[in-house]
């Protein structure tokens, strides 16, 4: 386990460019390494002035080639870009290292634009934290601009989604029920609509149900998310897109809501550290692997009641504090 | 808040078959009442005994109506019957709440057919445990029976999912990208295939689709899903599901896989017991809504270091231990 010294090291060498040092120190991260607490807490004073941009929809919106162009687009206005795409459910659909080939070919030559997929199915609520996480090592490593794509629209990318300071939710025409199969969460965390393959048909049905959304939302906030059409697969849109982007930027920063947002994304983080701490201890005190299984076993045959067996553990953990290192 | 007297009272009335009493006992255990782990302690001695089998699949297959059916089939065999449905998106889209009204029309009249929905959404792993308690409840209240029915296909509906002996999954001729759509986790928690509305086109696609998935499965079990044909709207296929049902439960039987199942059940469902109750006293002992919330604005404004904080309130929290009544 390396010490405070290599830690800063790794740190430093990250900032100043360094890919090796970057995907390391990610690495150390997303497998929840012993000196994962302290590398975040060394990246920390460095994060914070990154804009990160949520994209999520549907599978086969286009989500990944959007963010090929709206990577282009901030590389052009020589921002340096960071790209994380999650994937909640399993490797076996291959879409994310698929994603990443194709990236790899179009970016290969790029210094500043670094681009990373996670697939770690982990625990309920785990993948949230880990991509908050990975997250913060990139925006130490000093991009300007950082782009979350998830691909589904589930309760995890909702989650995941949460971490951003803006949220593009990415829908396309003629794709079954449209608007009305996205769960009402994905509608709650938009703050741009973007309809993507905008030259196939139904195009207007889908920005009309998207307003008749808006209009039956309970809760008026002062920005209405506006619509933006776009063909990724050619460019067309992109730079709409990114005026619409650049207009919530400077709407945000005049209603100061960033630090608004950030505030409530921190909120949801402490508390989920802090969860994953608690039981991380109860791991070591009374609740290992296998103590876990046989007190199940009891249980599943009747012999142990699990919520005295629940207080009973709690118990024990706090009696242990003195033996804590 | 009722004493241990009134407790054993109401259990004992909802086990004798009081509806109001089940109803009262739900509602408890649902919204985290205080009383609520004493309610499930004396519930427990009496739960285990109720086959639970989960229904899960994408929107617009059919469960519901799959559900009734099955009810239907269980109380002609004169078995009781508890259902649960599960929607972790929202209460907007109304569909729990259609679905109960059709419900109470048909099994309005008979008390041997219980029929309760949720829709709290709660916090990312919260509504999995959330209904493992309703689902305890149910059993104790002597059903033989329990049907649990998830709304989508996400991370949810799989932990869901995971809380029933058998899972059948529901699928459609003719929806979009059929079996790929769905989430490989949801592939692995099959017991049972149902393709609903079998008289559609694409049926014989569907089927194909599932054995191909299956023949490239990583894992093999001695138990493959078999694959049912209904029509629930009219019954077909029915009886044949029960069959299939039946099969499974008696390989369940022989192979002691119930058993396991039940373990491996409680193994994550006391992990998450105790996880809540580790949270429930963090926020007694420095972090209520208001110090977590004074806390995220620090951070977010960089001025208080996430990792360093977190380490901070575990370590007060094992502090406190001694004014912990």
């Amino acid at each position: 386990m390396p010490d405070s010294t290599s830690i800063a090291a790794l740190v430093n060498r990250l900032r100043q460019g360094d890919l090796r040092a970057l995907a390391r120190a990610i690495s150390l991260v997303e497998n929840e390494a012993p000196e994962s607490s302290a590398l975040l807490s060394a990246c920390f004073p460095h994060a914070g002035r990154t804009l990160r941009i949520g994209i999520t929809g549907a599978p086969g919106a286009g989500k990944s080639t959007l963010v090929d162009r709206l990577a282009q687009l901030y590389r052009h206005a020589n921002r340096t870009v960071g790209g994380l795409a999650v994937d909640p459910t399993s490797p076996f659909t291959g879409g994310a290292i698929l994603g990443d080939r194709i990236r790899l070919r179009e970016h290969a030559s790029d210094p500043d634009f670094y681009f990373r997929s996670m697939a770690t199915r982990g625990s309920l609520g785990g993948l949230a934290l880990a991509t908050a996480d990975v997250a913060l090592v990139l925006e130490a490593s000093g991009k300007d601009v950082l782009l979350i794509e998830t691909v589904g629209v589930g309760q995890d990318e909702i989650e995941i989604a949460r971490l951003a300071d803006i949220t593009l939710v990415v829908l396309v025409p003629g794709m079954g029920d449209d608007v009305q199969s996205l769960k009402a969460g994905v509608m709650e965390i938009a703050d741009i609509f973007v309809i993507n393959k905008a030259d196939r048909d139904g195009v207007d049905r889908v920005e009309q149900e998207i307003r008749a959304l808006q209009s039956l939302a309970t809760t008026h906030t002062a920005w209405t998310p506006p619509i933006v059409r776009t063909i990724a697969t050619n460019g067309e849109g992109i730079d709409k897109l990114g005026a619409a982007i650049s207009e919530l930027e400077q709407w945000m920063d005049k209603e100061n809501r960033l630090a608004e947002r950030r505030a409530r994304h921190w909120q949801r983080r402490i508390d989920a550290m802090l969860r994953a701490e608690l039981m991380r201890r109860a791991r070591r005190h009374g609740l290992n692997e296998t103590q876990l299984s046989d007190h199940a076993t009891q249980v599943a045959a009747g012999q142990e009641d699990p919520w005295q067996l629940v207080a009973q553990l709690t118990e024990n953990l706090f009696q242990e504090k003195t033996s804590e290192p």
